[in-house]
């Protein structure tokens, strides 16, 4: 018998390395919003946000490809991608985010948020959420330790409760803002206390890993006058929400109206190719330069300037924001006419959408929820779960995603949800 | 007056991001051992190890372009390109290095050797030597720290000093390999009697940030010894050694003649493509997985394999580590022959060569040091300096660097040292 793909995986990247679906899928090519398997199966990509503009965009390939062959070298030399890359990206900011460093992954770039809240408050502590992931490096993968880390958890991360639609922090969706500021002046006062002092709180405008609860508009801002009163800074991590992807706003700090110091991008900024960034006030960047230093051998490199580039140049050309906008809202009001006792909440913005499995008395529903995923990826359409219960959907295709693209998956859902049992 | 490059560069990636010459070179195109500046002025590449089989390889961009235009997603759906690429990187390995994990820059690799060794001992503490750089994480960057970070030093790092070739450790070079050890076996009581016990000793096997000392093989066995007496494990960073830039083999570890439980690759593995790796014995892969749980969007994603597959490929159909050696051979015996009373040593391996430059009584001479790199520069050769004094030339051109450039080079350093003060 020849060895499995599954078998070489093992033997070749180590035990445990995790893949999605019961029988892993085997992709070997992708186009726009589809993806095909190596037996020439097509799947509709309802899941990875990664291919923001489309798997494989024409113009991001051949700006790779044209940039490759001219020059790739680091930033110690001068070069004009990374500051017409950078004038861009500004541009899409308000008030005084007007710097930029990039870097290579979203964990690097909030690896340096982190130190940038203490560099400008010479103190250490941070406050997250308790069921968020920003990142894998060994101190930001101390924010989403579901175990402690060899030698303990860092004695300067606070972990707050997150916010839910379903089951609001206080019990009531009135008084969750309150109430989830409360718990961060907590977490303040705490790290104060201990001597750590407070230098930021990091976190996902959409709060995506904890399962995009549905906030208004004003939900953060008790929270961010609990930080500004305590002199620390505003880390926004956009990697999952940004460049549009909301639809209505380019940035998830904007749909919940807040002001950071600081935001971290990621995934969806290369298309693919390994870029990332921060972008924040320039006396932030300056102090975190300051104390830290900073060089990335790779960051800001020519070809991951281009590729980010010719990202801003079809998320323009191809008007992808408005299509968010337009495709998110008739999806979700496609998904809201479903019906089936299990579904306990619809919700979402622009792209990223979800539904939340219950079971009785708002009991999370996760094995049921799995089996909608696997009984999706039957019919050729791809998603995944998420949620601090993993019993939400999580519905983020690329970009160009249509209302026919929308029709598909609401159509499958619909079969699927009419075989699971009521 | 229009904004030059260095003031936009100001505005928009903060202050104090360093440029590499006193007039910052504005490169806009590579090819092979060439760089090109936006004058139309060429230089000959004595320093960039990234671009590691020459800048622009063709077969490298051809690689990234006709896998970014069929697919580019992550490691959680099956992929022949991780795997053929792992296969074939265990292969050039001894033992059993023979787990791959995938990531995007040296220092997530770094990042991760550190966890491993705390996973496989369930201990904290890391030794390193005092002048080094593994990378620029917030745990990484603890190791190399020249002030403290914001919050202070981590308690469970310990720096011992590195060897020297003109200034051995304990004052003979017959002695300094023992010295050595017992730095490092000092650091590891001291650790554990504070409590973190020891979980690995980080070193570059080339020693390639202190200078590239001058030392035998079998220089590092007192210390892998100690290593091994105290249950830690040994990781070799060959980000700069590695890949066959020394000639006679393709790892500094082999060079030196001991055995590392774990490997971190970076810069020349995708050619200027962000790519990076750690190779390690299975149980350490393993415990590391167990422990922290891992993954990582860009990390091994078909577009980096591709990159990395093709970096092999060309190494080996144009026999570039045995160019290495033979250039760099040559290289070192007319390095050699020059005449100057500021040159203290001539030393290096394969094309990673310096030209360690002193004053009276072997008194390090940074300044003279930066006026010959200004005073190449100007005779269109690039290199640089380094070690703990910054009084060593660093010639470290792409592989296929030959005798002819060689030739240019040294020819340059000639007349520029017989212009400088005797």
């Amino acid at each position: 018998m020849s060895e499995s793909l599954v078998q070489r995986r093992a033997r070749l990247l180590g035990p445990n390395v995790p893949t999605f679906y019961d029988a892993p899928l085997h992709i070997v090519r992708g186009e726009g919003v589809w993806l095909w398997d190596a037996d020439g199966r097509r799947y509709l990509d309802c899941y990875n946000n990664v291919p923001h503009v489309g798997h494989c965009h024409p113009k991001v390939v051949e700006a790779i490809c044209a940039q490759a062959a001219r020059l790739n070298t680091h930033t110690r030399y001068l070069h004009e991608g990374i500051l017409d890359y950078a004038e861009r990206l500004v541009a899409r900011f308000s008030g005084s985010l007007e710097t930029v460093i990039m870097v290579c992954t979203g964990s690097e770039a909030n690896d340096i948020a982190l130190r940038m809240g203490q560099a400008v408050t010479g103190k250490t502590g941070i406050v997250a959420t308790d069921n968020t992931y920003h990142g894998n490096t060994a101190t930001v993968s101390q924010l989403s330790s579901k175990k402690p880390p060899i030698g303990g958890y860092a004695p300067n991360v606070r972990r707050v409760p997150s916010p839910d639609s379903l089951r609001p922090l206080g019990g009531s969706a009135e008084g969750q803002a309150q109430v989830f500021a409360g718990h961060v002046s907590e977490a303040i006062a705490d790290l104060e206390a201990s001597g750590q002092g407070f230098a930021s709180l990091i976190l996902c405008p959409f709060f995506a890993n904890e399962g995009f609860p549905d906030l208004s508009r004003g939900f953060l801002d008790p929270t961010v006058e609990v930080v500004r009163r305590a002199g620390g800074i505003l880390i926004a991590d956009e990697v999952q929400p940004g460049f549009g992807r909301l639809g209505s706003h380019w940035w998830g700090y904007q749909r919940i109206g807040i002001e950071p110091d600081v935001i971290t991008l990621g995934k969806p900024m290369g298309n693919g190719h390994p870029v990332a960034a921060v972008v924040a006030k320039p006396e932030v960047t300056g102090a975190f330069r300051e104390a830290f230093g900073y060089f990335n051998t790779f960051g800001g490199n020519p070809v991951s300037c281009a590729a980010a580039m010719a990202v801003l140049d079809v998320l323009e050309e191809e008007d992808l924001v408005s299509n968010a906008a337009d495709v998110g809202s008739y999806a979700l009001q496609r998904l809201r006419a479903l019906q089936h006792p299990m579904i306990g909440e619809v919700r979402g913005a622009g792209l990223f959408l979800g539904v939340e499995f219950v079971g009785e008395g708002l009991a999370p529903a996760p094995e049921s929820t799995a089996r909608v995923v696997e009984a999706m990826k039957a019919r050729g359409i791809l998603l995944n779960r998420l949620g601090r219960h993993y019993n939400c959907l999580k519905i983020r295709p690329p970009m160009p995603f249509s209302r026919e693209n929308a029709d598909m998956l609401v159509d499958a859902l619909a079969e699927v949800l009419a075989e699971m049992p009521k």
